[in-house]
């Protein structure tokens, strides 16, 4: 088949390395040439804020950070930016706390410096999302793409191992996802098995340990490279199986995708044999199924749906409402039956096998 | 050792597909809305320019493309773009022609789509040259970036076997060198790991066939990916050597990439082993030297350095010129005596073999 596809390559300075985000931020204010600075961090965040920030001067510190960016707390914050005449945003923290530094470049222009603590990825894409009486509305703007991101492991240390293993879990499907959705290419498909092979090496690393430097650096990194490839790559069969389990069950994200990520690279490997080879490869494993069981084996991650709320009466509803989301060019197509598998299997637990 | 490193990653569209080029520069022309542009392509590729740019309208074509664009050049093809108020460059060709694009675009800021017929790679990088009598500046800008670079494998058909394999070589040099150069980082290792895969699956097939569309398509996307990882981690000790060799000596690029690097690639591996393991993955050898020593039988690459007019009597002198150029945290530390024995095995043309 003929190679043809269009990427866009997000670009972005990265600054990467343990115990260094303060001097980072403090290079890149001054490379930025910045001098009106406000400072975006959760309450329970502030503390790792400060010492990110310790070595330079904040007009002010924004601490009203809410899941989902609410309409009326962006505007909120957009207000302080323009009463305090800001020319740079800092945010530290996870998906939430980048977002509302978003929301505010969204509709100002001011850049961003983002400094990571969890592995959302949010900082390494052009996203945006607001939510206005629980509707949930997303965009995309290159205003919003940080100028800079900070990354320090150190910061990620107090991240629980539970919730660290759920978020890596989480990053890893979007890089096995991103070897089939519906902009796969090449290069989204190198950074992801790049990212495969980081969470693969440091998620087992930290869930002995959430101190271990070296498991810290690489599941960190490995997440940055998972919202890359997913940014550019889009979602896939996974994430929408996995948005209509979330959304009309009300199932537990991270567990929900750590259960069906499996059944899901069963169902296309065979159909994806260079993909397959190049998440195998990624794992270090003779398949990518066999390699994703084994982390799944050694971070004792979730393994059935039944096990959170997912009933097997819920399985024909489900499959019904996922059928027409799945990407048409999906490398194995979908039809009711063999998803009705996929969903039985995985509600059940049932090991996943290759077809 | 701990994971430090500061990545730039340098923001542009790719359009990749063959025979769709025409088609792709449209797309870009419109989404960017540009209305004034001149086409930059050298007399002898004019015809593959003129169906490049079949579907637009070009205010100004300029022809006056010359290697390593002089400066009087460069200011010609200023003053043609000044005087017709032009707001977009297309340049369609190899690096001189890219090169020259870049050049007008560091001074006035007005985009490129740049169009490539080679491996030179020019077109993913955001460094310029001018040269001056005899003498080149190089720098590095965010102006001369292309905005858009636009890859038809068709449009690299015509380029003869022997360069391509060359050039090719040269390619697979900046992806080793860029594993341990002084700006190495896992990303570009990453990407310089996939352009290794992709220019030995693709090069013996053109060697093969010079219309082979796969072989063609994997050598182009190929050669964009060591352009992206060697701008950014910068030239090692392979590009120190073969520079040195090159200007001291007179020697011709291509071949002298292709004899040095297996020599480096032995010298470096058993320091390196992670870096060795993702060259071998690439290969899908057991090691980078064998996966390199098979793909050069292969292509039945250049092997002797003394083929090419360098003596041994020139390997002292080589060695003293050299020695000081090899950055400080080259895996393996330069010395008199393993750079004498690295040069004497090149220039005999003796099986490289690792320490």
């Amino acid at each position: 088949m003929a190679l043809r596809f269009a990427h866009d390559t997000l670009g972005q300075r990265l600054l990467f390395g343990s115990g260094l985000a303060a001097r980072h931020v403090a290079d890149e204010v001054a490379r930025l040439g910045a001098s009106r600075i406000m400072l975006i961090a959760a309450v329970f965040e502030q503390e790792i804020a400060e010492v990110v920030t310790a070595n330079i001067t904040l007009t002010v510190t924004y601490n009203d950070v809410v899941q989902h960016v609410p309409i009326a707390k962006a505007e909120d914050a957009r207000r302080v930016a323009a009463e305090n005449t800001i020319d740079l945003l800092i945010s530290v923290g996870g998906g939430s706390t980048t977002g509302l530094a978003k929301a505010i470049a969204l509709t100002t222009g001011i850049p961003i410096i983002a400094v990571a603590t969890t592995y959302a990825g949010s900082e390494a894409t052009n996203v945006w999302g607001l939510t206005e009486e629980a509707r949930k509305t997303t965009g995309v703007d290159a205003r919003v793409l940080p100028v800079t991101v900070v990354y320090d492991p150190e910061l990620t240390y107090s991240l629980p191992v539970e919730l660290s293993v759920a978020s890596g879990m989480n990053a890893l499907a979007h890089c096995v996802d991103s070897m089939w959705a519906p902009r796969a290419d090449p290069i989204n498909q190198a950074l992801a098995a790049e990212g495969i092979r980081a969470l693969a090496a440091g998620l087992p690393l930290v869930a002995q340990n959430p101190t271990d430097e070296k498991g810290r650096e690489q599941a960190l990194y490995g997440a940055y490279l998972s919202a890359v490839a997913f940014a550019s790559a889009g979602s896939g069969m996974h994430h929408k199986i996995c948005h209509v389990l979330g959304g009309t069950y009300n199932l537990p994200h991270a567990q929900t995708h750590a259960t069906v990520l499996p059944y899901v690279l069963a169902f296309n490997a065979p159909f994806a044999p260079d993909a397959d080879a190049r998440i195998a490869g990624a794992f270090g494993a003779t398949s990518g199924l066999e390699g994703l069981n084994e982390l799944r084996r050694v971070l004792d991650a979730p393994r059935a749906l039944k096990d959170y709320g997912f009933t097997e009466a819920n399985i024909p509803e489900a499959v019904s409402i996922v059928l027409p989301l799945i990407p048409a060019d999906n490398p194995r197509p979908a039809t009711t039956e063999n998803l009705t598998e996929l969903l039985h299997a995985a509600w059940a637990g049932s090991t996943p096998q290759a077809h």
